[in-house]
């Protein structure tokens, strides 16, 4: 990371304790490696995040249906895709300090790998240390209650296929949709928020018959950079990589990788990845259950294919927060130069949508109007009601954490300056800090216009 | 349970299945005692429901702000909160057999305990069996690994106050509110969604002055009645128990439970707690880092107190589904007298807000219409575009799912009756199934009035 980018990447990390987005998990504790808490504010980025991702994907395609299936499944189900044997990373043990590392990051001296914690060379062959947490369901820590913590949320949607397809009466090509949390024991998380042991995930699995898995892996890579797009990070942001052949699973035929370049480098968002019959193959397979779909036009059973869209939402949510942060100098109205940090979120996704305050907090007229402002937006948005301090010092409040409109009740919205501007309020915009005058009649409209 | 509530609750369980609100996680490998997945219409349901509760208590007050905290926590914070010390039920083990049963619901014969599994009466005095499920976060299975996943989401609250408290700039009273995933290793998981392994929370943590933590309690027990009256669960149909002195926790000062009579029994949907400073004071002694308030008006440091409105997604999702599940006898045109299955949702928490019908879908007039009804729908809620069968049957699987409106495009709405009636549409409610006349031009904002 270049010295630049490291003091970005510090001061999006500050940023995100000191306005409430993102603190360490169980931080009055010492924290925990690769576990993250999100504040107010992290909350509601990544709530809208998701529940665009929702309506794009679900509420408004008549090709998809959603699912929530449990984080806890039956082991049955790892065995079956291959996660129980080969979902690992090659680790070695120093037999002189007991300390596990991973294999393919060990130091060397003199061409020597040895162990980074007490600098023995007395190290263990490598072996594979399998990614998933373990747990047990049921009375007994036996082999019979041995579970996982999932490390995928796709598995799910493969399991419940049958069970969908019969419920939903879908037809060949459709997708189900789910979000939810997973977990992977990696022995080295880092670049903050962005490979930690708990994270959430926005999968798709969109099945169709194997004629059309190619073609349609191309229509779900333009359809996922149109939706980036439209949470504000643009296409030229987004690389995408075509694995080539020999690199991608033995089982894909075709594999995009959509990556974004952070502060600490170009890495993965999404994976967009054509999976074959495999999935639901496999699970046919060990599980005895026919997985077959039928199709009534051509009168012939087969194993569908399926294309997986595949993001992560915490590495959504950060790509957002660097994508979004921006420092400029500003002249204040004494003509002091000083620097403004701003979030510039895309409205759709910004946690607080309309800041709200009154001109000054000491004239009861004011601070009446305003909350009731504020009352009428509440139901329809999330909204900021904010009246301590000078009002400069209040936009830069808001333009920290993103908001992306702020509205000023002053002296001509209660009518003391005469009656034309009556019931009308200063909407103010974050990029541009222009103002301009608008009656609060037409204020939920506007804004709802803007956000939708 | 009488017979007549098992068929009843038989035939809920059954609808969930066939109209894909909820099947057993990994059906397939069969099962998984004590985990469940929800189908396409259950996630709706589940996200309304969420939803609903984000919106009253999040965005549209003042004084709360939300969260979401990870899963796996330090196991630091389940010493200090005394879970990993007493959260347990008591247990035995066979020494026969191997087996290990709840102490308190072992068989007796001749008054003497036995083993349930093997008969055997060579039983290990009972010992107390931990509910939180364990993993290790990290390369090695040892005791500075050990982690458990979260028996609540409230600790995070608690956790979290200081962070919360700095950044949102909140002062007493105000909320912390979060939902989220918790898990607890139920010896006997039963009563379908009701009490499983992992399941799903929304709690409130309202922090209060000392003196205010009684009346606030009562307080929230009427907002939570709105609440469940607001979802389509009438107030007459809440059970108040308030926990009498010497059964409430020791900590706590008051203690409602809100409970609903399903059909297995009247079980508890929510609990409403008066937790004093208990939680706080316990952190901050085995943390070491201060967890006061600095009341600015009256310059007084202190510990804040808590009220912790708790609710249960998953057993409240079945609450709504027990109250809205309806049969009654209708005569369809021909005379014939059938059962109409109703579910008889809140039109707020309804998975499918309106099903769209091409009158005839041999017609392509109609069936473009509908189509674009539908398409025009659908970005602002969920709708079911649905062409198959005779009206009549169309009209019964909508009442199946809940869905409380319908609207079909016939042969006036294309104009081939005569100009009047053209772009109007049939509107029929689920609940009377009676039929009016809209314009399409009207339908959004005519639902959106009925739903939001």
């Amino acid at each position: 990371m270049s010295k630049e980018a490291q003091q970005r990447m510090e001061k999006i990390v500050s940023l995100c304790k000191r306005r409430g987005f993102i603190f360490q998990s169980s931080e009055i504790y010492g924290g925990l490696n690769g576990f993250w808490d999100y504040g107010p504010m992290g909350v509601e980025l990544k709530r809208n995040l998701k529940d665009f991702w929702w309506r794009r994907n679900v509420h408004e395609r008549e090709d998809m249906v959603g699912m929530d299936g449990s984080i806890i499944m039956n082991r049955a189900v790892w065995k079956a895709s291959g996660h129980e044997e080969t979902f690992s990373d090659p680790m070695v043990d120093c037999r002189t300090c007991k300390a596990r590392h991973r294999a393919d990051q060990l130091p060397q001296k003199d061409g020597t790998p040895y162990c980074p914690a007490c600098g023995g060379r007395d190290l263990t062959e490598p072996r594979a240390f399998n990614l998933m947490l373990k747990s047990y369901a049921g009375p007994l820590e036996n082999d019979d209650n041995l579970v996982y913590l999932r490390p995928e949320t796709a598995q799910a949607m493969f399991v419940q296929f049958k069970n969908i397809l019969e419920t939903s009466r879908k037809k060949l090509p459709f997708g189900i949709a789910q979000i939810g949390k997973a977990f992977r024991n990696e022995i080295n998380p880092r670049n903050y928020i962005f490979r930690s042991r708990e994270f959430e995930q926005m999968e798709i699995e969109y099945f169709c018959r194997p004629e059309d898995g190619l073609a349609l892996t191309d229509y779900w890579l333009e359809e996922r950079l149109k939706f980036y797009e439209d949470i504000g990070i643009p296409r030229a942001k987004i690389k995408i990589h075509d694995i080539p052949d020999g690199e991608r699973a033995f089982y894909s035929k075709k594999t995009y990788d959509l990556e974004y370049e952070f502060p600490f480098g170009v890495s993965e968002l999404e994976g967009v990845a054509y999976r074959t019959d495999y999935d639901l193959s496999a699970h046919m397979k060990h599980s005895g259950k026919p997985l077959e779909y039928f199709d009534d036009e051509k009168k012939e059973k087969f194993v569908p294919h399926v294309v997986e869209p595949s993001a992560g939402v915490d590495r959504t949510a950060l790509a957002l927060i660097c994508e979004a942060f921006d420092e400029e100098e500003v002249t204040d109205e004494k003509g002091n130069k000083e620097v403004r940090t701003i979030l510039r979120f895309h409205p759709r996704i910004a946690p607080v949508k309309c800041g709200i305050f009154p001109l000054l907090k000491n004239k009861p007229a004011l601070v009446e109007k305003a909350k009731a402002v504020a009352a009428a937006l509440r139901p329809h948005m999330m909204v900021f009601y904010d009246e301590a301090g000078a009002i400069g010092r209040r936009y830069r409040r808001q333009d920290e954490i993103g908001t992306p409109f702020c509205v000023t009740v002053d002296f001509d919205t209660i009518g003391e300056n005469g009656p034309e501007k009556v019931d009308t309020v200063t909407l103010r915009h974050r990029d541009s800090m222009q103002q301009e005058r608008i009656p609060i009649a037409g204020l939920r409209a506007r804004l709802e216009a803007a956000i939708f």
